[in-house]
């Protein structure tokens, strides 16, 4: 049974005065097995750059270590936050919403120029992603077709919306948030065409962190990898 | 003549390497003279979140500490952010792009409970804010109006947008990017209606950044303050 840890990107959003080995540790439990993980502006907070520094050092070569400020800003502040960046993180998140012209076009130059990979979020696992975001769903599928990243964010409590990104995006690695605590299941988002789970506090709070990825991959697998062999999906 | 440098807001975004001794010392330049001012992500990387605590102690009473991280992200990340970052900061600026429920409303109860200030992105000053922003401008406006944050921020570089959210959100504070480098004339978006203007790198990279702030006061003022007696604005 093949393990798809290379499908699990884990969110590592520390609560106010958590210990850094703490985390650390579940970045080594999650690069060790193959899996990648994921920082936000929180981890950043708690750890300060050297924090996301020391994480690149644990998760080397395929291992991805993905910078998720979510980034929402124009071209000039989003480039001064992409090139601290640029040698420690192997890919970052920015918000399709912000638009091409004067934002993320300058975003995806110096990305490109960085090799470092961008990530666009055309939808979010919450509730209130159906107000505004999925009511303009067709604009931010357009502003990435049009720009390119190397993956979209989809969630998986929708599979409404991931199907329709999924089917829109041929070429794009999904990276889907909204496993575990959010309600969706492991794998359900992998099973619709999304190329990774997100999986945060499932992973991070659980007694035992490397044995919760275990499960999770597990579950993966059963539920929609059988057979599939590396590579097989376009995406990736 | 009035000088309205509480009406200033000045954009502390350092490029890399720069030291923090220099925007600290914009810092004092500003809020002595009884402006705010106002971080994002870049500060945080380069300074860390000691060095948002140190604005706190420059900037008192009523001068501003804004955190400009435009947060974006569910509810449970951006209580994490606030969470840490109250009590150094005034008021905190996310996106009204990413809806209410489980997401906005949850950082709302939180800043409401620490008081501190919320204040919504409802459009950007640079071009692609036109690509899915402002075309769905109504519905920003519609989370600002259920919210009811302090603020919301408008820019000056769109006086159509902004002339609508004066219009459509009475009582908010409006604050207006894209003065200065970005395009804006000082006062532009004062004369429109708006309650502050940020200003970044016109000040910032100024020889004399306190000689930069009296002249930018001084354009404001001859512009469209004559006569304004403070708290005639109804938003303030």
């Amino acid at each position: 049974m093949e393990h798809p840890f290379d499908r699990i990107i884990v969110a590592l959003d520390p609560p106010i005065g958590a210990p850094k080995k703490i985390y650390e540790r579940v970045a080594r439990e999650a690069c060790s097995r193959g899996s990648h993980v994921k920082v936000g502006i929180p981890y950043l907070l708690e750890y300060g750059i050297q924090g996301i520094a020391g994480l690149s050092k644990i998760c080397k070569g395929p291992q991805m270590v993905v910078a998720d400020f979510k980034m929402a800003d124009i071209g000039f502040v989003m480039r001064s936050v992409a090139s601290r960046l640029a040698g420690m993180v192997d890919a970052i998140i920015a918000h399709a919403f912000v638009g091409i012209e004067g934002g993320l076009r300058e975003l995806k130059e110096l990305l490109d120029a960085s090799h470092v990979k961008l990530v666009l979020v055309v939808s979010m696992s919450h509730k209130g992603s159906q107000e505004v975001m999925d009511k303009c769903l067709d604009r931010l599928i357009g502003v990435a077709r049009e720009l390119e990243p190397w993956g979209v964010v989809a969630p998986a409590t929708r599979p409404e919306s991931l199907l329709r990104v999924r089917r829109e995006l041929e070429g794009v690695a999904i990276l889907s948030p909204g496993v575990g605590l959010q309600g969706g299941q492991p794998g359900d988002a992998i099973c619709l065409g999304a190329d990774y789970e997100i999986i945060g506090r499932a992973v991070t709070r659980a007694k035992d962190p490397g044995r919760a990825l275990d499960v999770i991959a597990n579950q993966i697998s059963e539920k929609c990898l059988q057979g599939l062999k590396p590579g097989k999906n376009p995406a990736i």
